[in-house]
């Protein structure tokens, strides 16, 4: 299934939001039931999921491979490790994501070509995996040194071919200025909706087709209901747009 | 004990060797049982074990802290997950590395200060967990950006405060660059040795404190006999520099 299944999540018009499921805070003992209690209520409201480090260190990446099986076609599933190594390391780890049952991995663009993003990138291609380039980061301390190597990791981005992008809902310029030069061929995910500081809506408005929402989901009284009224806004946003 | 173990082993002039245990290609079920024959030949003349997602994705976390348990005192323990990300993920992965018996981590500094390296490394120090940024990396995409961004991340690096610096043993010249900005205040490791091109001695006799080394060790036919070789020439290059 592999990267397609994103596609067509949003060509089926599901929603726009991607939860990130970081069990952050909450007993060791209890990570797998929350985990499962957070997947089966947002069933059919969220359309993937981003899964990184502070979930598999805690469980170990069977017990996400379980986690991903039980709800393999409701979900697209995203590998959030933001890799930045070396070609055999990149391939390896992809490789196993890939055979836990992961659609898409997500991996920084600062490792450059030769030696790392070609090699990743290949494997990628080999598996149908999705492979997202991270372009800018949504907290305070990106602009420290991304705003000033955009366009070198927008042109890596492109010239390894990644499947899309992630940007920063928190930024919402380098969204536009990306889907300016990229059109509407590759996805772009946004990270940076609630405990960060962007409000939801705020990066579909600017050219998102995703948005990456974490804490203000899972640690909401109502993850539910705190879902469905960022959908609503999603709705309303996609209504007064161009209709992409 | 955290990262003045680092300093001890370097002070009581034991190898400047960092194994790299990345059980890639190794057979699933012989990942724990390789590890454990690898550790106790090489028991004495390596100083420090790099472990990175390889294995950890491999065997788990609690199986890794089994391991850095039975050789506790015989090793130090860095974590190479190339960190980069946001400051809650961050200091919530240092901490599981530390509590399983990690002496440091190593960090990419791209992130930029606030809202990631800085919250980190407050982290690190509360824990007395090393904080190994990474300036340079070691394959030829590093010359895509890095080249570009020394300054910078050094800056970033300096700012904070971490306590030892990941350069390239393939690019010497950023180990002396670094080493005349730095002095001796904190440690250098240099991966590149062996499978990625450089040789034996190439980054100690350039001013690194320890050379990374994997491959050539852990897939050479007698990992022992590979790596008092190197130790060899590690002598005889330390033997002819200033004494440090």
């Amino acid at each position: 299934m592999g990267f397609s299944k994103v596609v067509r999540f949003k060509e089926e018009k599901r929603s726009r939001i991607v939860l990130a499921l970081d069990p952050i805070g909450i007993a060791h003992e209890k990570v797998i039931e929350w985990s499962y209690k957070i997947l089966k209520e947002l069933e059919g409201i969220v359309s993937g999921v981003k899964i990184g480090l502070p979930l598999i260190l805690r469980v170990g990446l069977n017990h996400v491979g379980n986690i991903i099986d039980e709800f393999k076609d409701s979900y697209f599933w995203i590998a959030d490790l933001k890799l930045a190594d070396v070609a055999h390391i990149l391939t390896d780890i992809a490789e196993m994501l890939h055979n836990i049952g992961f659609d898409a991995v997500i991996s920084h663009l600062f490792t450059g070509r030769e030696g790392s993003l070609n090699e990743l990138s290949e494997k990628c291609k080999e598996l149908d995996l999705g492979l997202l380039g991270v372009l800018v980061m949504s907290h305070k301390g990106a602009n420290d040194l991304f705003s000033k190597t955009y366009e070198d990791l927008l042109s890596i981005a492109l010239d390894v071919d990644v499947d899309g992008f992630i940007l920063p809902a928190t930024m919402p310029f380098y969204i536009r200025r990306t889907r300016e030069v990229i059109g509407w061929s590759k996805i772009i995910f946004a990270p940076g909706v609630g405990a960060q500081g962007a409000s939801p809506g705020d990066a579909i408005r600017n050219g998102a087709d995703f948005e990456i929402i974490g804490r203000a989901i899972t640690f909401s009284e109502n993850p539910k209901i705190t879902t469905l009224k960022i959908a609503k806004i999603h709705e309303e946003v996609l209504g007064s747009c161009t209709g992409k």
